[in-house]
């Protein structure tokens, strides 16, 4: 008998007779004697309809009233499929986030988890019942209800299976698991039995859409092992788990295209100290998350002057464009330059540590295909630069190639 | 400065425009420097949206599931109505029915509210806010959610309102008040400036579907003056309160017409003790609510045997005849017959406590129209026939016609 934590994402649920499907997997688990606590998103389109409403009133609506609204939408899932359970004679039993005791920070839209009392959770699990959990939502010390942003039930299911110390966390989600390169663009891509923590985090961070960065950090954080597998199959999925030695022996382990930046260039930023500080406090200030920063060295006569790239998600161009210019008087900066139309494409693999020439040779199989790179940006696991979007697909599919065959 | 309760019902917020209808409303109260506590249904639709899902996925849904769902409608729409109210700059707070400290008992579905904490609403208010509660819903001491059952939100604005000694509550619907008789059915229907919370009672429970019976039973316990008036103008509606001495000089303050009950008749029923008290012991264990119960005079020879006769709610028809034939065997009645093509047709006047001759008055005017009488129920301020449903509407023109003009 194990204690599994499932997570479904909104695609999966997305109508009753998927819900029944959703149903019809944890029956299988339960029947085979496991205990099964089941996380699941909003019905897919629910949350976009809700935010049309709220902004056909008011173009910017409040945050906590919107996690007030959003929350309606986990909330109708779980009534859902908990009802979906008893059709198959499963006791089952929902609980919204707030329920189910998950506290969150006060940052409406965006909370952090803060820490999870699962008692309600456990008294249900003893009490033979499977428990289905509103994903995305919490709620704060003081009874706000919050979501967690975008992923956030994934982190709900991780952050629940790191407090029960459940045995196996499951993601299901609409793809089979992790791939070399996402197989719509490459189709020699090929699916991963298993990576590592960081492995798996720089690809999330990288545009591989799977799951966003911090539940792959919770994760790690926490020692949660987890499946991300498809709720369309029983094929077996990618495990997501610490890294071991046998990892290091695959030079890349693959390949990801971020088509969601926007680069953002100051020009002519008079080069003394402070600078960079002032723009990326102001940059935190406003909540946009900094990608790729890129300073080049010095250049012209009289004060030294310098160019600093950054790159942000493009739905937040407008506002850090907004708070760049807002700096300028201050900064003294010459002109800003946003650009939409980039392309981030990266190479992800512990075992670059221990194989030396990787970025020589992925420079080498851009070049030869007439890429330019436009920034370069690395850390110890990964290689990401900056191409025309024009040029993503075509560079994607030629490093793939190169290092994956 | 005035404490008021205002509750907008299903079409009053039924979609994102009639949301700012109702913010442009309470903002002219805010303007004067009321304090504004808005008690709001779910959209028109919604709730019934919800149910279909449901039930697509299980024919009777679980009545704790079905509370968790149904929650979600009142949930959204107290956030677009806090939005609404910030597009006009008018500071407004959501809280759902568990945030704003109503506590019910256990009963899902059918809640019945044991308490009010309203502590976060007066916080709320004491900081210059617009409170937005969501109506129809609570939660248990020990932390589920429920809902009240149909009429809830009024009945979540008229319990806010005697829990926060509101000076003024205001219940905005979809028509101008309370009428004579339903001006759709008698076009020379009058609107009541007053009516008394007895007159209110009966017309409620006879199906004028201004209110339910609980809500107003709640504000006659607790002296909750209302008013109820229309969403869509600016006029006075009918204010409901204690009796008063002028109040006894009207006759008949209103003639009702319900068409959604049905009627069950045991035929052949052994005319000894204790069948009466089975029957409607069992018909409340299945929480199926009786109108109307008339037993007729024994008759026959050998054991004496008589017919006993109820109505409900059509759509408890099927229920209720299951649980009649569960009996069969134990009571031993001949047969049992269900029959939908009924109407209740009632006259309701404190003042026919004063005025003789009211009942013969009105069977007078049912004879001389051809109306045939089923069944007759009488209290001291009303007087309820059941007659053919055909012929329910000209009989309710020739009544009014006969007592109102």
């Amino acid at each position: 008998m194990a204690l599994i934590v499932q997570k479904y994402g909104g695609t999966s649920v997305g109508n009753p007779d998927r819900i029944k499907n959703v149903a019809t997997r944890v029956k299988q688990y339960r029947d085979k004697g496991d205990q099964v606590v089941v996380v699941v998103s909003a019905m897919s389109g629910v949350t976009d309809g809700l935010i049309k409403m709220a902004k056909e009133i008011m173009p910017l609506p409040s945050e906590r009233e919107m996690d007030m609204l959003l929350a309606t939408g986990e909330q109708t899932t779980i009534a859902l499929t908990a009802i979906a359970l008893h059709a198959l004679n499963i006791e089952a039993t929902s609980l919204t986030g707030a329920q189910a005791g998950i506290v969150t920070d006060g940052v409406h839209t965006k909370a952090k988890i803060q820490n999870i009392t699962p008692k309600a959770v456990h008294d249900l699990l003893d009490a033979g019942k499977v428990v289905i959990v509103a994903g995305f939502q919490g709620q704060t010390s003081e009874g706000h209800i919050t979501t967690l942003g975008r992923g956030g039930s994934d982190l709900t299911a991780i952050a629940l299976a790191a407090a029960l110390k459940a045995d196996l966390c499951q993601i299901y989600t609409d793809v089979d698991g992790v791939y070399t390169a996402d197989p719509r663009i490459v189709p020699t891509a090929k699916k991963l039995p298993e990576i590592s923590y960081d492995e798996m985090l720089e690809l999330a961070s990288l545009g591989a859409k799977v799951m966003q960065s911090r539940s792959v950090e919770f994760a790690k954080k926490f020692g949660v092992v987890f499946e991300v597998r498809s709720s369309l199959n029983d094929n077996p999925g990618t495990i997501v788990k610490e890294e071991t030695p046998s990892m290091e022996g695959v030079v890349i382990r693959g390949v990801s295209l971020d088509k969601n930046q926007a680069k953002v260039t100051l020009v002519g930023v008079p080069d003394k100290p402070g600078v960079a500080s002032l723009v990326f406090q102001s940059i935190a200030e406003a909540n946009i998350n900094v990608d790729m920063i890129v300073q080049n060295i010095s250049h012209g006569s009289g004060t030294p002057a310098t160019d600093l790239s950054f790159t942000v998600d493009k739905p937040e161009l407008l506002k850090a464009r907004k708070v760049i210019e807002g700096l300028k008087s201050t900064i003294g900066y010459r002109e800003v330059i946003a650009n939409e139309g980039i392309g981030k494409l990266s190479i992800v693999g512990v075992g670059m540590r221990s194989h030396p020439g990787v970025a020589a040779k992925m420079f080498d199989t851009l070049a030869k295909n007439g890429v330019n790179i436009d920034m370069i940006s690395t850390s110890e696991i990964k290689i990401s630069v900056v191409v025309d979007l024009a040029k993503g697909e075509s560079a994607m599919k030629a490093v793939h190639a190169a290092f994956l065959g």
